[in-house]
């Protein structure tokens, strides 16, 4: 629960004293590497805060090719947030990349939490504004960049975690085949 | 401010009578059409909720050329959340397209009101979460459409928007010429 704790100080008024009895409404869960997370079709519960490892958010084309259109790592929230706010399925699925751990809570859990803990929408309004802001300027840049370009500004922001996703699923994020990315790299680098 | 503390009313456990003192907090605006709320590379210093009206969210791309990548229309919030939240420069304007009214806060009012009330944090975690889930949903939509599907699905979902907003900048918002739309929409309709 530490790593939560110190993320809600970190960006609410709310005091890690006053948070000693929130790790009641929260399972902890481990997956492997490759596990889901959350799997496409299947009704979506929970919500997950990641305090170690990394995902990836992918659908099934109609062609039978996994398509990823997002990660998330340590300290990120993620799941499927239609799905999760009105209590359907999902429409993608969610796999760990490396071994991952997480604090998951369901719907129901966070409604008894957040009336037990009123405060918490501070914390809450702050992340999903702050993710709505990076998703806002995520959709200006697909409208913007060449995907040689999204990969460079990718590489210059996200420099650590292009080291711990494979090739192969940066280039389906990027809509590259794997070889292409390969060339741009290369060139990059050089 | 009777259309904000509905709207405040409709999505939390806030009740309407607690909210008579807010409207202090918030400035009331009118936009003549083609008027600009916000001018990319300014500060950023407002939010905005939509009273009456609509709005594209647009860049100006290197050719000169406006790109349009966003609308927003009554009860939504809007802003460049980004340059919002950290005091920064816009990266893209908001532009009126009909007469629009908002009521505009900055971020140093909403300090106060968020202090003042605290239980509107509450109602704006969940306007966040419902924009970031629907943020997702575009992105999946952007990878797994088409254009014209995303004319289609567009269509389907916001049918009396359609009528509101001028061809040309649903075929920028789109990346069609106006003429290809032109051709999609009698394709559609017949």
């Amino acid at each position: 629960m530490q790593e939560l704790i110190t993320h809600i100080a970190r960006y609410s008024s709310v005091k890690p004293g006053q948070l000693d009895a929130i790790g009641g409404f929260f399972v902890r869960r481990s997956f492997e590497k490759k596990e889901l997370l959350l799997e496409e079709g299947q009704r979506c519960h929970e919500k997950f805060f990641i305090v170690k490892g990394c995902v990836h958010l992918l659908y099934l084309r109609q062609n039978g090719v996994e398509q990823t259109i997002d990660f998330a790592l340590e300290n990120w929230w993620t799941t499927d947030f239609m799905a999760f706010q009105d209590g359907g399925t999902a429409q993608f699925s969610i796999r760990a990349i490396e071994a991952t751990e997480v604090l998951a809570i369901s719907a129901a859990q966070q409604r008894e939490l957040l009336s037990a803990f009123p405060e918490l929408n501070e914390y809450f309004h702050l992340v999903f504004q702050r993710a709505y802001a990076a998703s806002q300027m995520r959709v200006r840049k697909m409208y913007d960049l060449s995907k040689e370009d999204l990969y460079r500004d990718f590489s210059k922001k996200y420099p650590a975690f292009l080291q711990r996703v494979p090739q192969y699923l940066m280039a389906s994020f990027l809509g590259f085949t794997p070889e292409y990315l390969s060339e741009i790299r290369k060139k990059y680098l050089s």
